[in-house]
């Protein structure tokens, strides 16, 4: 894990002359100060990651990783496990939302089987992966980032994935399954209850794994979530801005958070989703989410909904007259 | 006024059969019930005002209404009048962000100047329009909606305006101009409180509005307000959905939700402004904005913004396979 934990802690920076070259513009684009609001930002945020006074939006690629989880032994999803197995089947036929939004998106789609989709260990009992079958995870995520890549857009499928992702979360963040466990994909008031209890346990099994956010991220992930945190990572390294999707994906990339306070600025959160404490884990990694609807779907399908908002904020960037061009008069 | 009110009481209702079949095809579709949130609410908005099982988005139109405010000569802004029409210019030659943004959503774009950019009278002493030239805005706003539209964005641009707006949401909804004024276009705090002053100065002169919110709109708006407001009751006689922009569109449409509760069920708010009493305006006219990014540009910017929403809300529910279909289990 010392080469891993090397990586999450040395990492590159923005390139501020980029964003100030960008917010210069901005200044005399046809419109009061700051009224684009965090339109204005977003273009900073590309051009100071892509290393561009003019951010591009050509190349914009969702990636999917998917994985299964053995805690679902334990009965923490209403969905049978082949239900991952069966909506990659879907991705691949074009028949799930994320295909409908990608295309809306200008995007493309990638998805990426992990393991073979073999489940992880039952994580009450055993951690959930090997450390070297982590690291090829992580690895694999790392490997599945095109450098040729204006922005990154990351999701999941997973049946018990939101059980993880509580899971690590809590590790990371403190707290115990009652303060991470959520609705998921359906469950009712007693099976969120369950599910915390589930929780309780391994946190307790693995209370050792508190201490290294790499650790937490081996014993109580899975194998899609470490795919996320290399894909992150490496693209921090090829300085590609990224688009977060919603809980799981957001615990999937905390690590990189707990490892480095910097470790997520090339990141921006895409949504707010409707699992319960997606709102503290945000809050927790210092991330503002962009859109607030409601959604509770994972596969990247937050992410892609808010790609025509960076493509509406660079347009207005690229395409508005300034005051002078234009001759409109400046405040008095 | 008579004809005016009684249309804008009796107001045609939403189709619930289609809806309902809405409703029914979202419950099979390969996604947990309800994970796509508010997209999948406004499938069913667009749906039941279209009348159509099946909505349409081929033909979306943005519409922005420009006028100009004779209370501009109290100092409510920082910006000189000549604005309005210079960025009517910049609008016609496409240099501003709604020209941008109607690109990225695209839909047509339709500049309307009112009254030929005269300005209306200054309302702190007598009332910003006759009522027969009130009436000829609304009926201007009125013809502007082409019955062949899908879904229309609606928005303004007039130096003053937000001075205009406060004035009548504290009319319509009470409070003072303390409550409702807010940094328009860029004011700084002593701005804010002359404007407010302004705005205390007109709810005193023309106390009796209060009672008649035709009348307030007519004393206390615009030439534009009025156009919008017309426009919103065409859409609904036409059974057009409507996006709404910011803090003067909503209270250009505001009447009509005074006038009837159920007056806006057609339209969406597209989002939150950064002008600080939207939310309140909002909260008063029962609507929950889609958006939320700091934008405070008018020009229809927001309700732009969000036709892509709309576009993969649709696209999810048009493209995506059922489980049956598509092989996918079903929750145990």
């Amino acid at each position: 894990m010392a080469g891993l934990h090397a990586a999450c802690v040395d990492l590159p920076s923005p390139d501020h002359a980029a964003s100030q070259a960008i917010a210069a513009r901005e200044a005399v684009l046809t419109k009061p100060a700051g009224s684009l609001g965090r339109l204005e930002e977003l273009v900073a945020w590309l051009g100071a990651w892509q290393g561009r006074a003019t951010p591009s939006l050509e190349r914009v690629r969702i990636v999917i990783f998917a994985g299964n989880h053995g805690v679902v032994r334990q009965g923490v999803s209403p969905w049978p496990a082949s239900v991952t197995a069966q909506m990659i089947g879907n991705f691949f036929a074009g028949g799930a939302a994320i295909n409908q939004l990608a295309r809306i998106a200008d995007a493309t789609l990638t998805v990426i089987p992990m393991a073979d989709l073999a489940p992880t260990e039952d994580f009450t009992t055993a951690p959930a992966m090997t450390i070297p079958a982590f690291l090829d995870a992580v690895t694999a995520g790392y490997a599945a980032v095109d450098a040729d890549t204006d922005l990154l857009c990351l999701g999941e499928m997973g049946i018990g994935n939101t059980t993880a992702a509580a899971a690590l979360a809590a590790a990371l963040f403190g707290g115990t399954g009652r303060d991470w466990a959520g609705r998921g994909t359906g469950l009712d008031a007693d099976g969120v209850a369950h599910k915390a209890a589930i929780i309780d346990i391994a946190l307790a099994h693995h209370a050792a794994c508190r201490d290294d956010p790499l650790v937490a991220a081996q014993t109580l992930g899975g194998y899609e979530m470490a795919g996320i945190m290399g894909a992150v990572l490496a693209a921090r390294h090829r300085r590609i801005p990224v688009l977060l999707d919603g809980f799981v994906c957001s615990a999937a990339a905390a690590p990189l958070r707990r490892l480095n306070p910097t470790g997520l600025t090339h990141t921006s959160l895409s949504h707010r989703s409707a699992e319960a404490a997606h709102h503290a884990l945000a809050g927790f990694m210092g991330l503002n989410p962009l859109l607030d609807l409601g959604l509770r779907l994972g596969e990247a399908s937050g992410a892609a909904l808010a790609v025509p908002l960076l493509r509406a904020a660079l347009a207005c960037h690229t395409g508005m007259a300034s005051f002078a061009d234009a001759g409109v008069s400046e405040r008095t």
